[in-house]
């Protein structure tokens, strides 16, 4: 039985503590806590967790329906990035071809029988995990080199190459990944020719993923960096601190319109404002073109106590956690196949 | 001996605890600390102060250079509210008075004697203690009178008169003041006229006086209120939820730029972009006409602590407790004396 070893995103940066499983609840409960979280590495997650539900099944009776069922509960663990459910139909497809590759051959009564048994099924699945993790590492890895182009212009844009001075929202680093990041990733590319001068990261509340992770992250990687509060971004840009905004995201709809954690939108129309570029970096895989515009992407409201922990008598909470950028204002959308510049 | 009572902010919502004092370094404690905080009432809490010194120094020698010494640490306490500074300058007219009155009157060898006695000077200024409390909460009625009216005719812009729904940030209210409150004190003014649907309150990282004082002080006033994270502001308004933004103020430049808690000016932004007006409302303690411009007003960096309680090696932090907001983004500026539209 294959397990799973991820990072508790929930123990940082107090702890650096791993969460290792071969159960695919447990798995699908890290993604709901956010111990796992981040757009590519919950697709990655999504896979995993229909491999693991596939060994679980594999030598008992009814494997197809389980692990259909299984494959329907782990995509239903968060609605709004769409990688976790590109991930579970990933494995879908893995199992399907699997299932029915004796049926494509042969067309007599044993078809049925003539596909992977569960075994080989799930043994497929393990493959496909090992895959999904070293693609999104060299995924990530365009995507840094791309958005490092564009930052390299963006440092030469004066009389002298000067380093930049980077905000980002949330943490779309190697963390949200299997390794590297998309928004980070382009960071670390441009850290290493010389690009970047500073990081300045937000809180992002109510989880604090920039507080507890990015800048935890950016530290280990020596990449100087300033944590401030979500709301600190305007008197930063007003002051002429901000040369580039980078940030993730969760799903990108077929116009661009992009979602991705609550407060990016805030961050863009402030970029817009003080005509500072604004950058999304994600994989093709966060592209959702099923998906027309950003007013159909669902967005997940998450627990009131993650913003008020003890409850005051009268008191109602909002905590969405995504919001929406128009494309309008993103200034590109870096993918491992190149920049987009969504038409405006 | 007098002494001052005051609610801790730093308690709250968890307690109501009053403090009880008659030492003027425990209030410029409690001001620093930000047990009271909010620019009117540590405008009157700066009166306070000299007048509990001018107590504790009236029985012994060298009363006016002890008085004039603690009026110097007083307002220093912090720097970027002016109610501050104007709270004890108004004590220091009331020494200056007190203490030459004679010498206006007399131009013989005894002027000195022939002015108030130390004791008189500090009943003087317990008086005016009570009469800058008795302003406050007369000026901040007069401010929610003038808000009313602007939402009045906010809420009557449609067809029919329609409940407004009123983004806030941080605390400008009863617990920021005397009593009643500045933006409020509007919300108070225009809820007794059936005109507020409901606020919404900023959480105001990194010290949550949003989280922790306005929302308890709504709560407990009847008004409907939502408490949302600072970053979730603009998927607010961007759904159509937010009819105005009202805000307090801890310096008004000359020009109308204002200084407020930091997370304003990319609230104006935001309100600026989704076309929603964005009032201030201050009493005219607050303007500061030597102060030319938002450029001036020395700005307040706090502990690095309120921010990341548990530094992260290699972590750097940014805290700075205001912003400023320039005139061009302010709908309007609502004082007790009337309504002030900034000239664009």
């Amino acid at each position: 039985m294959p397990s799973i070893v991820l990072v508790d995103q929930c123990r940082l940066p107090g702890e650096l503590v791993y969460l290792r499983t071969s159960d695919w609840r447990e798995l699908v409960d890290a993604v709901k806590t956010l111990a796992v979280r981040g757009a590519p590495a919950i697709g990655v997650a999504g896979a995993a967790a229909v491999m693991l539900a596939a060994f679980e099944y594999a030598d008992g009776d009814g494997f197809d329906r389980l692990l259909a069922e299984a494959a329907r509960a782990i995509a239903a663990a968060r609605p709004t990035a769409v990688n976790l459910v590109w991930g579970v139909n990933k494995a879908r497809e893995v199992v399907s071809e699997a299932r029915q590759a004796g049926a494509s051959l042969q067309a007599d009564s044993n078809a049925r029988q003539a596909g992977a048994s569960p075994r080989e099924t799930a043994v497929a699945l393990y493959r496909l995990t090992e895959d999904l993790i070293a693609e999104d590492e060299t995924v990530n890895r365009r995507i840094g080199s791309h958005g490092a182009a564009l930052l390299r212009g963006l440092a030469a844009s004066g009389e002298h190459v000067r380093p930049l001075n980077i905000l980002t929202h949330c943490n779309a680093g190697s963390l949200a990944t299997a390794f590297y990041g998309t928004a980070l990733g382009v960071v670390y590319a441009s850290a290493q020719e010389g690009l970047v001068n500073r990081v300045y990261a937000d809180e992002t509340r109510p989880v604090n993923q920039g507080a507890r992770l990015t800048v935890w992250e950016l530290a280990q990687a020596g990449v100087p960096v300033t944590l401030q509060c979500d709301n600190m971004a305007a008197s930063l840009m007003e002051k002429g601190q901000v040369d580039a905004v980078i940030v993730g995201a969760d799903r990108i709809a077929a116009n661009g319109d992009a979602a991705n954690k609550i407060g990016t939108l805030g961050l863009a129309v402030l970029a817009n404002f003080y005509g500072i570029p604004f950058y999304v970096a994600a994989p093709m895989s966060t592209i959702d073109c099923s998906t027309k515009s950003g007013a159909d992407i669902p967005i997940e409201d998450r627990d009131r106590a993650e913003v008020l922990p003890d409850p005051i008598p009268g008191v109602e909470v909002r905590n969405p956690a995504f919001d929406v950028t128009p494309y309008r204002l993103i200034t590109a959308i870096v993918t491992e196949e190149g920049v987009w510049e969504p038409a405006r």
